[in-house]
């Protein structure tokens, strides 16, 4: 019998709970003997919850219990989730984790102490929630080289973008009815803004390249600026607007990535990721494109993975798995200008004044007489910024995901 | 250093081959050491190979080096490959392999042959090529009860259909199409009559309940019935046909699959999945639907899923991955009646006598004034059957995955 703990009763901490007390026999013959909840951390009170004797306060409680050997740690924040992991980690404890801007701050260091203390920290449910991402990226593509990974990483932002598409709402009404709907947070910063999105992609391209990618480098664009009229006419394109967290490891070892809108052709399989779902494309060099898609939030979404993790470390409890990477001292961000892609603009032009800047562009139906909808040629982004400026009355420059 | 061999220099085995030489580097940080091939095992001869030194035609020279660890069987067909396989997995070598005949077939038995041996039998590229999928099932979603798994499985009736859907060419036209590109075989039976799905999902299924599923006794029907009418049909109402692998896992255990041509509306990710591609959906009771997307078939695909595999088991040499199921005596398959189903369904009568009989219909815009197009409330297949019957001039019956 395995003996477990959570730490944090929040949404994704309940629905660890659920899993286990609903679930327990499949867990049982996944996990190859009984996994036994111990123990549930949190600083509230929970008088009225039917297992109320799991509570604590301490999490002394758990560190000092020889019986514990994998903790579930969904508190999210930094701090005190760094703290107690790191203690849970050196008294020989495996922890797993949902915990995604944890794992992109400090996961290089808690993957070495893990490592060193021969435990596991495993964080699947870090990006994608429920969508099995990182095992697969590791373990099924092994063989591959990974090229590139485009995802549609958060699922506040596509929710937005889905209404402004499917029901031609403006961005305001859009983010007031996800705010309604409980899928976009009264200060919504985190998600519009891309920096949920930025840490995924840092711990996907981590995970890719073996080498942490500092998310604090990546450039970060929400969607804050996207307007109805670039939706429209991206329809009109055949094509729709996503924030995509997006990463390009360069034969030198480098490694690009963002966080930006995009442009995508409805040809492309990540255009039909609708509504809050997350989709994550992985382009290997042996495999080509693979997509994982699934709920990237939601209570037991997310504990489904946290679960799984919990389940992979009672089955290795004495034997690290291999998921991770190392801190690196070289610098192995690529620059904006390594990289060329189409940006997809308005501008009030004619045409002509377009191709005289931008030479040759496929036009786009525009949606006013006094301006043009164009797809350049791939572009650096020096060069993209600098036709921009001469050109003048640029509204919109959206790259394209090709 | 672990040293490894292929059986079979066929199209998947030159891709086996053609990732070990060129993933090199990539392989022996995967797997924590280098990975050396040793063996390639073909009647055929390859004197101007470059490394024809590693050709052999005899399976012993392989099962009597104990320096071989790992064997790819990527021969197909199911003698001698099943011999072969038991052979080695007696000698204490894992074996990996993308022959989705073999494993539907002997699965069971040469898992417990490994198990007893100690060594790894894994099949990953058996299903869906290089999707990650089997792994992913048996791991990522061990928290789960799975629920059902729908999946385009089979990449030369993806085609086939999606020719007919996006050029509105006939049946005839589109299959000749696929040969001329060499998506299908000149006898392209087992394909079209659906009998590679069906191993597929049989697979599929008996991973996901821990128990053999025998695909001789699951409903097969192929897409040769399906017409150009059918799919227009079918688009008018805003919905695909693609051929369905279906495993539906009831609570009194027993397991539900057949394999036939599915209506699937537009809002479904599995109606975006074009060409040769091909995707699983799997719905577990946690995570609900997650979707794995990817090339099903190819050299460097297929191969990709192999490798992965011998990795995994150049990294767990010693001791067996839990990824497999148990033959069991009692009958578990569920029968037609367990299931209700909405039918499409198209015939030579009015809407009036339609409903006399079905009751509550959909009614569709049909193609021709003596006809109508009608989905069905849920039917089991008994009742579908008497209804059919009983209304007449029935030209097409079609299940609707929900």
């Amino acid at each position: 019998m395995a003996k477990v703990a959570i730490m944090g009763y929040g949404t994704v901490g309940s629905g660890v709970y659920d899993i286990i007390e609903m679930n327990s026999r499949k867990l049982a013959k996944s996990a190859g003997e009984a996994v036994e909840l111990k123990y549930i951390l949190d600083i509230r009170d929970f008088d009225d919850h039917p297992r109320k004797d799991l509570f604590t306060k301490d999490v002394n409680d758990i560190i000092n219990d020889n019986e514990i050997s994998v903790v579930a740690e969904v508190m999210g924040g930094l701090h005190p989730a760094y703290e107690f992991t790191k203690k849970l980690l050196e008294s020989g404890k495996s922890v797993v984790t949902s915990n995604k801007e944890l794992v992109a701050t400090y996961g290089s260091e808690l993957l070495a102490i893990a490592e060193k203390n021969n435990v596991n920290y495993l964080f699947e449910a870090s990006v994608g929630g429920g969508i099995p991402v990182l095992r697969p990226l590791s373990r099924c593509l092994s063989a591959n080289n990974i090229i590139k990974i485009a995802g549609i990483l958060n699922g506040t932002t596509n929710y937005i973008l889905y209404q402004m598409i499917k029901n031609h709402k403006s961005f305001n009404t859009a983010l007031a009815d996800a705010q309604a709907n409980g899928y976009a947070e009264r200060n919504p910063a985190a998600d519009i803004e891309g920096h949920d999105a930025c840490r995924k992609i840092a711990i996907l391209a981590s995970l890719a390249s073996g080498k942490e990618v500092d998310y604090s480098k990546i450039s970060t664009e929400g969607i804050t600026g996207i307007t109805l009229d670039d939706v429209k006419c991206a329809e009109a394109a055949g094509a729709v607007i996503k924030l995509i967290g997006y990463a390009e490891f360069l034969t030198n070892g480098k490694v690009y990535a963002h966080v930006a809108p995009m442009m995508i052709s409805n040809g492309n399989m990540l255009s039909g990721i609708d509504d809050v779902m997350n989709g994550i494309m992985v382009t290997g060099d042996a495999v080509g494109e693979v997509m994982f898609y699934g709920a990237g939030a939601g209570k037991l979404p997310t504990a489904s993975a946290v679960v799984a993790d919990m389940v992979d470390s009672v089955i290795h409890k004495s034997r690290r798995k291999i998921i991770g990477w190392e801190k690196t001292d070289e610098d192995i961000a690529a620059s904006d200008d390594d990289m060329k892609f189409r940006y997809f603009m308005r501008a009030e032009k004619s045409i002509d004044e377009v191709t005289a800047v931008f030479g040759n562009v496929t036009e786009l139906d525009s949606l006013a007489e006094d301006e043009s909808a164009f797809i350049t040629e791939p572009l650096t982004a020096s060069d993209a910024a600098a036709d921009r400026e001469k050109l003048g009355s640029v509204k919109t420059a959206i790259r394209v995901l090709d």
